[in-house]
């Protein structure tokens, strides 16, 4: 099975690829979706969608896991930081409805196994699980494959979107 | 000139189609997209991007205005309110890049002459400016009619997105 795992933000949009066969998981590939301050939303939005759309064509993920999101500083940035989750949402849409999403302590503790681990801790965790010479950079992108392999750690404890 | 005004929401989204000739406008059509609580997020983002192309589709509006979102009740309402407004934004930009964006105010302003007006007052000019027999309904679609009014009227005063 080939997971992509999206760790959605505006700015930056993280996203890795991961395989696994039985119990074993290779890391494909990773990166980030980047968009520029100064830029008009629709523009930066627009970049979002095409980057995710991208990832999708090339490599075919059979399903997609989302990192939830449910802070923010203030509501501005939600506002902006939701737009360029439900634009990475329905790009993956368009592509697969096995959609799902976990919250950062799921991805902390499926990686880790404890759900207060630092950023850190599930960095060096990715690393070794994917037995990868160096943490993927930056931040994002290992946050994404961290939410790949807690998707494909979940097995039929899978979790699907929520309902809203 | 056409215009489609958009009231961004994730439950109803308004839009609006407003023709213009010189100071003369025309009510086309109006109406909501509509989501339901209890089903998948994906699956309403989907929905409204969807129900956006379609109206595009349909009307071939030459440029299109939203209502611009600041404010919501608290960071979770934002996430998906965002959500709704950066999928109905990426589908308004496949039809063209004549994208504007107004504040609750200046539609007040544009409107009724005062930027503190109420709700009922933008309502009653719409219907007069528009020379309609009733209020359209519900609120979304009226909010959404009102902001294309106030795009047709700001004229070379009109508002690009802010860069972000």
């Amino acid at each position: 099975m080939r997971v992509l795992g999206i760790d959605p933000g505006y700015a930056l949009m993280g996203w890795g690829i991961v395989d696994s066969e039985g119990s074993r998981m290779r890391l494909v590939d990773y990166g980030c979706v980047e968009t520029r301050k100064g830029v008009p939303m629709p523009d930066r939005l627009r970049a979002l969608q095409l980057g995710i759309r991208d990832v999708v064509a090339i490599y075919h993920p059979d399903e997609i896991a989302f990192e939830e999101l449910f802070f923010a500083h203030n509501v501005t940035t939600a506002l902006m930081v939701g737009a360029a989750r439900g634009v990475a949402i329905i790009a993956a849409a368009e592509h697969t409805n096995r959609l799902y999403e976990y919250t950062p302590m799921q991805i902390k503790q499926a990686v880790t196994g404890n759900g207060k681990a630092d950023k850190k801790a599930v960095q060096q965790m990715v690393r070794l699980l994917l037995r990868l010479d160096e943490i993927p950079r930056p931040d994002d992108a290992a946050d994404a494959v961290a939410c790949a392999i807690t998707h494909i750690q979940a097995g039929a404890g899978r979790e699907n979107f929520r309902m809203t």
